[in-house]
């Protein structure tokens, strides 16, 4: 695991209805302040990358569909410099991934339906606060799967 | 509109790749205090309902699907005491309902798909601070749709 990236498994409670499914609470380990909850849609084949946030923290759960979602680590002095890793999220793998500042992320859509990412990060966007890049940057040493 | 509840439009920016959803960031005027965000699911024709909070304040948004939404205020010293209220919530009418304490909610899927509600309270769940309901107690002045 890159490291600062935590992976806290989440309850999932289903019935004949439905299901409720948990994210984050206020006083859970990994939260530490609330800034903005959103919601990103990925249709199948798709790829959202790559972002970088120099001081907000994300916490990302997918409770409709399938993502595989993907972290570089450019940090000059971490433990975990130059790796990349993949977490497979999705309501099979029901977890929530928080994750520092300084990495670059991104996410696939890797199922036959479209997918909801939510992220409930530590501030509200502020696009002076981020950065970009697009998904195929040769900076950052991923290929993504051919989309569909 | 009950008296207390605040219907917020929702941005929704959407491309070829999906659909960006706003929710509730920190600086909104319906904001007060993070507890939780969790997510109910619910197939279609099923309804969840009905749930009253007594201290909890409920700020729902529908970012897959469609979802009637229906409220009953039993505040006896309200200016709405006794009415009921439906409200449409989709990616069609996408919003954020804010729900003041003291009202019976409950929610049924009107679309041909699953849809998601995403609650982000005031207050992490409590079992003892809230209260339930069926859905066809007679107290409450309203009949769900046939379930299809």
């Amino acid at each position: 695991m890159i490291d600062g990236v935590v992976l806290t498994p989440l309850r999932r409670i289903a019935d004949d209805r439905g299901a409720v499914m948990h994210m984050l609470r206020v006083d859970s380990p990994v939260f530490q302040q609330f800034g903005e909850i959103y919601f990103s849609s990925v249709h199948p084949g798709k790829i959202k990358a790559w972002h970088y946030h120099h001081r907000m923290s994300l916490n990302y759960a997918v409770p409709v569909g399938r993502i595989n979602f993907v972290l570089f680590d450019p940090r000059p002095h971490s433990l975990t410099h130059g790796q990349v890793q993949e977490i497979a999220l999705g309501d099979d793998d029901y977890a929530l991934v928080s994750v520092p500042p300084g990495l670059w992320t991104g996410f696939q859509c890797v199922g036959g339906e479209t997918a909801l990412v939510a992220n409930c990060a530590t501030l509200a966007h502020d696009p002076s606060e981020g950065e970009r890049k697009d998904h195929d940057d040769p900076s950052i040493p991923y290929v993504w799967r051919e989309r569909p």
